[in-house]
């Protein structure tokens, strides 16, 4: 027995370090952090967080407060699984997705953090513990750098020890996005690992045949050509197009990826714990993907993911891109060759700069 | 031109007349009402609101202030189309579903109301005017009542002029939703509509049994035996039972909507506009089952829902049911022979008694 008894929910508001542009979100100045601290019986703390591209922190936080809090408080938080379920059925009629799964998201890294720190134990050997040693790529938001710009990222990224990068594309004209990735695999060489990311830029059609056009360049995957919800249409795309896939970073649950893996419509599924209800949820696609044999990659959070890519067998490449997060961390993570290492430290591992983070915060 | 020139929204956490039970969401004793006034240079004014079965409302207000109502004001309010757009991007990363879709719900329902203030005509012309006169069906929330009480109830909705009646499934038991269904169709007699509601309860086994059994009472339409994310168990329950099925209340997308209806999975698509995005997505939701030759009927909030069924050809049954929101109301609706008229007021035409809600008003 753990009980609960505390739980402080905060939201942020962090201006970025550089403005960022990509085909659906326009610039982006700022990103939200909602934070959840929760302490037990004994004192056992855990830290979860979630975050937005600058819209719904609010709500996210309103949901926690409000609706899971009163929940949780009181609750053993060992039971994990069953936190879980409770927290989805209380706000299911509004929830199933979107704010709500961030919602739970946060909590759940929470408790997951607690049962680690509990046991002194890392996350990725208490989820699985497969290899410590995570391969990661660098995620460029550059669709509107000039050429120089973007070739001189990638440069930095190897500088800073990545041996696999992803570019931005879905510029106004295909040729556009073609004379960038030639230059790019021109700059990076043959087998360096290159991904696009499309941001649900196009149709069906204009994914197959940006798909087509850009495979001449060996691009390791094509990741969200098209809306999220049309799942045959991505299953098209993957078997029209000569690319494998990737997809997930707007899908919100497990259901929504069962139906993209076992619909054939994805190659690399990429599910984002903050955003899909937690590592609980994370952890069952993973599985998901292995059951059909399929490696899973990650999006945004990369201190977090590392864990659960080192906890499970079938990991693919680590985004690493975490909107400027590591300026409040003590230990950001460090690439060297290609790969980085799952910590050690109990829990996820995480400490933020509370202190430096307080002139962000959002009064709700 | 119709330049948004002031946002109102207003928060409200209203008791129920009497506690309700069902089979997912426990005991109820309050709803939530979220209201959006809008008011444009010309000084015309439209009122749209949503409703959560009591968690949620404070997330719905935040983003509606935060992040609906900066990018709303001082554009064209004639442009909905054009706005729902920017308001579904805009909320895009933590949206397409759930909270966000009951916040747009609620500004889109003042938008269309705007629309018809100006123009004086009502909603349901506005919007197609096929037949003023709608038949509608008494929607009880009575699981755990008493057999007797289950009768008396059946009993007062003749008296108030249904013609039609839904009942809750899913008691523990299968033999007691028999019983209580025997019993129902003996009291109402041969050919009076009577649909069962399960809120979710089933395992898509339990649900095609309880398909069998319940056939041999008439059973005009099953609805929601298992949850919505199970489109393949849907699609199995609707061709291995022996019960047209009824779906919707818990899906928050057209795109939701074409995978049930062009996946045979759906008789009775079940548009909630409040929870759904709006009009604006009900709808294309109609016009999308008309397409696949499905009737549409609806959930919840029927003082609106009467207009669009009123505005289109393939009109099934009005669900009745408001949480007792008509004590709000100056002009609650009545039914006769089983039908109701949809109004002929401009805009919606309802108007609401803010100072009597204000006694419910949160503080947010």
């Amino acid at each position: 027995m753990s009980k609960i008894t505390a739980i402080q929910t905060d939201h942020y508001r962090i201006p970025l370090p550089v403005v960022l542009t990509d085909s659906t979100h326009g610039e982006m100045s700022h990103f939200e952090l909602v934070t959840v601290r929760l302490r037990d019986e004994h004192g056992v703390e855990g830290m979860g967080y979630t975050y937005t591209v600058d819209a719904g922190g609010g709500a996210i936080h309103a949901v926690i407060e409000r609706e899971l809090k009163p929940l949780l408080l009181g609750q053993d938080a060992s039971r994990i699984e069953q936190l879980w379920e409770e927290m989805w059925w209380k706000v299911h009629f509004v929830g199933r997705s979107g704010i709500v799964a961030f919602a739970i998201a946060a909590v759940d890294v929470a408790l997951w953090d607690l049962k680690g720190n509990l046991f002194r134990e890392p996350l990725w050997k208490l989820l699985g513990g497969h290899s410590p040693v995570v391969k990661g790529y660098a995620g460029g938001i550059d669709l509107m750098f000039p050429l120089e710009q973007l070739l001189e990222q990638a440069q930095s990224f190897q500088e800073k020890g990545f041996r696999a990068i992803k570019m931005k594309v879905g510029r106004d004209q295909l040729s556009e996005d073609v004379a960038r990735v030639s230059a790019m695999r021109d700059f990076l060489g043959p087998d360096f690992p290159l991904m696009v990311d499309a941001n649900m830029r196009w149709s069906v059609a204009e994914s197959i045949r940006a798909s087509r056009a850009l495979a001449d360049y060996d691009v390791y995957w094509l990741e969200e050509p098209t809306i999220p919800d049309d799942i045959e249409g991505y299953r098209r795309i993957a078997t029209e197009g000569l690319l494998p896939v990737a997809n997930g970073e707007n899908l919100h649950s497990l259901y929504e990826f069962q139906k993209i893996i076992a619909g054939s419509a994805v190659s690399f599924p990429e599910p984002d714990l903050a955003t899909l209800g937690g590592i609980t949820v994370w952890m069952k696609v993973a599985h998901l993907a292995e059951a059909f044999n399929l490696p899973v990659t990650t999006h945004g959070v990369h201190d977090l993911h590392v864990h659960l890519l080192a906890a499970v067998p079938n990991a693919s490449y680590l985004e690493a891109h975490g909107f400027g997060l590591e300026r409040f961390m003590e230990h950001p993570m460090i690439f060297k060759d290609g790969v980085t290492l799952a910590p050690d430290r109990p829990g996820h591992g995480i400490s933020l700069d509370w202190d430096q983070l307080a002139a962000s915060r959002n009064e709700n």
